[in-house]
């Protein structure tokens, strides 16, 4: 048992809550380094669903304090040739297998460095094919907060031969901003992947084929039931139906089109 | 970042645990005060469910050691100017906005003072207009976890300011008492409000339309399948069926009305 | 408050995670020892399912660092006279109700000792007749934590007085092992209880009625939508189909029958 300094190791996984295999995962941790405290950011996501995970960890790791280590295991390529990793941003480190599930960070962070986690001898005995988060991410994790470096954890790697998944891409015409929903929350709300930037001088906001009109403030700025656009917690254009759920009214979903008109140039 | 001493927070939310919301406001409240311990008393609770989230706060802080504090954010008014505030009981300490997520504490505990939290410079840079657990319910709860006193986050106002939903009453008559389904747990038990003083010399409990002939001790004192009325956990009269779903077998759900009948005087 | 060396426990239970009880648990021990560190495992089971319970726990535990308390409250008997108890393995404690929960620790660990919890002192006051993970799994856990020996908290039983489940049985003929699925994950993997040491020479594996030619070594050695049969996480055969839910397209549920037939002796 290694006693590190305070340090927090977040999870986000497709583990679900149902099978204990999270609390594994923490069992394992918890056993190399005692101290550290384990915050769960989603094991709910749907299964194989690389691509919200690396929403969820993209948008969510810079609240968390400096030092802390950030694991992401959506592996529907465990037990194959798929690579470990660790990536290293200024104030974070990132820890799961190499299929995109750290992109948005990849798309949005820069001075990032990556390693290839290729020490056996700080994975768990007998590497099972099936549960890499007990086995090699969760003690590579634990280790590192321990205090082992990445250099004994594995070795550089080049970030460009890192798997990518594509960026959603935000494209900025004369008098509007074309950029689509990139994540559905719970409550139904669509985030978008246009920035707060392009909100300022908005006037009107489209969604697949749905025109809002008002570019508002908060969901309460909005009767129950109106659709609203306002900037997100995140700093994206979001949009939101107080009370209600927006994805069901206004009939979107992830990926579809969401186009913002400056001034008031724009008639529908 | 400040040490505290051990000092324990929990969190109570609709923000369900798909999308990180609860990870990351324990990433926002870890970087201000490190030292503490964070327990989830819920985050599934039903979207701006303010009611069912000021049962559960009401039934479940005194359970937790004194000092604890209790953050709930069911928050369909964020962004508003619906007040943030902090109650102080004697031994426990309650932050939210003030839109009656602390109604049963209000209309249960004596002793309360109230506090208007307005000091901007212990909230999060850049208050967001829809996350307010991360921005500023979260972060006053670390500072004040860390030590700062809430004549530091904010000041005093009247108790009877706060916003406040109607108390469930219970009638006391000269044979009976009439109260009402106050929770359904997931187990689909019926919680009511009448308190176990009036259980005593109860003979025969009335739930909607249908007759329960047995005031008794448990689940497991009834056989599988016939519902049963008895004091539950909360100190509160509960029906219950052994191994099956009270609130679909009787065909009841909140609000609906629940009788007892004292001694043996009543006939169906 | 008593302060004991870091010490870890988990919870399993059927509470859920929306009425709080999990977290009122979670309070209640760190009110006797705020130094534990506490895992859930899980809460999420169907209610009143001993079976998965046991199954859940028997195949953690062993990740989990020596001295680690292991709670288990799946408790359809709460309030009867079932026995509350402790059972002891040699780097690990488990504590909950005498109705089979630790079954598979039962049938698959030796040197096992077993207590019945009856020191009221160590108790929640005022027991209720609903909530013992609250008024009694959880202080005694806690207690122990805090270091008060199992001998203080109860007494000393029979072994052979506890209740078990049956146990779930492989039987090995000449050419062919016998099993059936112990477990259905929430990916839809079903987990067998054919031990690794027989699958080595096996060339076929049959689940229900369907055939499966390929044992394989992980998901990702199959091509996406085709059943694999190969070694799990947990030490047994199991079945899985790369990117999909093996028990709906192989129609297999718990109990369903799994033959593993050697070497290439077989033809269906």
């Amino acid at each position: 048992m290694v006693k590190a300094k305070h340090k927090i190791i977040t999870l986000t996984t497709d583990f679900g809550t149902l099978d204990g295999y999270a609390g594994i995962v923490k069992g394992v941790i918890l056993g190399i380094c005692d101290s550290v405290t384990i915050v769960d950011l989603s094991h709910d996501l749907p299964a194989w669903d690389i691509q919200s995970a690396s929403w969820i960890i993209g948008n969510s790791y810079a609240c968390f304090p400096p030092g802390t280590v950030h694991v992401g295991v959506v592996d529907p390529g465990v037990g194959s040739k798929r690579r470990a990793i660790a990536l290293v941003a200024p104030d974070h480190v990132f820890i799961g297998p190499d299929n995109g599930i750290f992109s948005q960070l990849l798309h949005s962070a820069s001075s990032l460095k990556a390693y290839e986690l290729t020490a056996e001898k700080y994975w768990r005995k007998d590497l099972s094919s099936s549960f890499h988060a007990r086995d090699l991410f969760g003690p590579v994790a634990a280790h590192f907060a321990a205090g082992v470096s990445l250099n004994e954890l594995g070795k550089g790697i080049e970030l460009a031969s890192l798997v990518k998944l594509p960026a959603r891409e935000v494209k900025v015409k004369q008098n509007r901003v074309e950029g689509s929903v990139a994540y559905v929350d719970h409550f139904g709300n669509l985030i978008t992947n246009i920035k707060k930037e392009f909100v300022q001088d908005a006037a009107l906001c489209q969604v697949g084929k749905r025109s809002i009109g008002r570019i508002g403030h908060s969901y309460a700025s909005s009767t129950p039931g109106a659709p609203i656009a306002f900037i997100g917690s995140h700093g994206f254009l979001e949009i939101a139906i107080s009370l209600g759920r927006a994805n069901e009214r206004l009939d979107a979903e992830l990926n579809t089109p969401v186009i913002l008109f400056e001034g008031s140039t724009h008639t529908d």
